[in-house]
């Protein structure tokens, strides 16, 4: 039996095997970007039409992608709903990016480090992943034009605001230099925000899509880190010219997304309960990023150095003596504690070892002091060993 | 910008562009595979717990996953609930299939006809597809082995129960001829069942995967044709070896099925609530299937020869006079009626005029007549124009 070339490229996902060994509710669970239990809203389905039953249009419901644009349009997006493709998560849209525009050896451009369910994605269209390194406010602008000169990226993957994992959020200075390489270059832009709404001070840059004049460009968001995961309702809005491929794509995948989810996406979106259930969520995960801060502190303050995320759902960690913590992964969860080791997010794990990216939504306050310590002593035995 | 080679080969949808184009109410549709409106069975969203809401796993819901396995070794498969992986709709257990087989060039082997979105989503990767040729029971088991015997197909692609579009029903001996071969040529095996509960006679063989004894297979299904179609939940069972690398593949697409559609799904299946649906489903598409064998035996009579189809939802019409029926589709949009034009199902259209395959669950017997009696003057129209 012969697979097809690109099974060799194939790689497990990290975070969807810790996830699973993470099932076991005695777990503190640092790992995945789940979103808090007791923040999961409660949703009626009671006036769900029987219509909605049948089969829907691959586009997605003309109601749920009205809503998206409208959206889209506050973050300065010029874009109307018959550029808005509903898909299977965000996940999905970039599966479609993917097949859109990777053979392999196609090159295209990612931060350092970078979404991991992205380059796995990526990879297996045999992509070569060129890597943006990134500062604190964003890339490095010259090292960004100097990588565009010397190549010929089929798309640039961004993800400015609170960046999966570094929590790095673009500066507007930056949003605009990337925005008129993009431009000048000719690259197309693929910006990912799934953490646009987890925002915890008064900052809100627009988009990089909103500052495009010319280039193509995929924006994808999701409902999943707002609203309930388990509907499985993702988007991706685009430029007019890439819209009938990416929707072709989407019927040879699997026709169309689930409708019922999408029914209960659109009771929500745009809706003054959904703001007032969002100013709740920052609120919420706040007080828990504050909480995390301090337990960080006293556990991990002479293990590694992390900046304070003003959004999304994780701290970065860079341990000061850096050591593969993917070797003590299963240590960690030997003591019932999962996390995610940082290295995984990078194109070359051997390169760049010492990173984990640690969760704060998930765990409860009152097992956080608990999971952090046991995880603070894993690390310190693992670079005991790694030391000798 | 450039896309990937695969886009060269992006073909659109036939079956969703007609799907789009019926969407007006006045439309009569004989195209898509849509249950009837009447038996979409009412659903209870009450029961449905909170811990839905939350990402799930890749396999799919565990609870489910038991039931689909129950299902099929009822069905004389082989397989425990490990080997279940839960898809969005029976259309992606193809994609992840291709994704897994299909280099450019990979030899698959498909029906002649076959199921247009296989053939796409097949295509898409690049496959190059040899043609089985089918007789009324089943394919011609000679000219397989001549096949299998100068090619070197990745898998054999087959929909043996109310096959989509021709509405065949391999026999007993032809299932059993068809295992053999697979088995000594070492062939994996796709069997694709969607239609398998909807059965209009006694008999039910059993499926071509229960015959095999050492090749790989993948079995699909979905509960869009018995239950509700806009749940989006499909499934695939496969032989061991192939299963880390089909649950990888759908990481990599999407995550994992929404959760609020496999929950639904799993208060149906292996119930008696369901095996009552599946009874009065059986009896009301029977009766439908009646009445359009009478309406187009007037209607079409001297129009085109066709079996009447034992189960599935299609007729298969061979018109007596050929032509490309695709050059009709638009005319009979313009007097509100859908078909499906049969070419489409064939690997080269071109050689293969005349061809029509029509729902018969979807329009209302109210106005089944002056559908196919519309539709039938859309042909005769056409056959004077390709005579002429």
């Amino acid at each position: 039996m012969a697979f097809s070339e690109r099974i060799a490229r194939l790689k497990g996902s990290l975070i969807r095997e810790i996830l699973a060994a993470a099932q076991r509710p005695e777990v503190m669970s640092f790992a995945g970007g789940l979103p808090a239990e007791p923040m999961l809203p409660k949703v009626d389905w009671s006036a769900m039409p029987t219509s909605v039953s049948q089969y829907g249009m691959s586009e997605g419901e003309p109601e749920l992608r009205e809503l998206i644009a409208a959206d889209a349009r506050k973050l300065g997006i010029d874009c109307d709903a018959s550029q808005v493709l509903v898909t299977c998560g965000s996940q999905q849209a970039l599966d479609l990016a993917t097949k859109l525009f990777v053979d392999p050896g196609t090159q295209v451009l990612v931060e350092s480090p970078t979404y991991l369910a992205a380059l796995q994605s990526f990879q297996l269209f045999g992509a070569d992943c060129l890597e943006i390194p990134q500062e604190a406010d964003g890339p490095n602008i010259d090292s960004l034009r100097a990588l565009l000169e010397r190549s010929t990226p089929a798309f640039a993957y961004l993800i400015p605001t609170f960046q999966n994992p570094s929590a790095v959020r673009y500066s507007d200075a930056k949003r605009d230099a990337v925005a008129a390489l993009l431009d000048e270059f000719g690259v197309t832009l693929i910006e990912d925000e799934p953490y646009r709404e987890l925002v915890y001070d008064d900052q809100q840059p627009t988009s990089i899509t909103s500052r495009l004049r010319k280039t193509s460009w995929i924006y994808t968001g999701t409902v999943s880190k707002t609203l309930l995961p388990g509907l499985r309702v993702g988007y991706l809005i685009c430029s007019k010219e890439l819209y009938p491929y990416l929707l072709r794509l989407k019927q040879a995948a699997d026709l169309h997304t689930n409708r019922v989810g999408q029914w209960q996406a659109a009771q929500w979106l745009g809706t003054e309960k959904f703001q007032q259930h969002l100013v709740e969520l920052r609120s919420f995960y706040r007080e828990r990023r504050d909480t995390m801060q301090s337990v960080l502190e006293e556990h991990f303050g002479d293990l590694a150095d992390w900046e304070i995320p003003q959004g999304g759902l994780f701290f970065w960690l860079k341990l000061k003596q850096p050591f593969d913590t993917r070797t003590v992964m299963q240590k960690a969860l030997d003591v019932d504690v999962a996390f995610m080791p940082g290295e995984a997010f990078f194109i070359d794990p051997e390169k760049n070892p010492g990173y984990m990216r640690l969760n704060f939504s998930h765990v409860p306050p009152e097992r956080l002091d608990e999971g952090v310590r046991r995880l603070a002593q894993v690390i310190r035995d693992g670079q005991s060993c790694a030391l000798a």
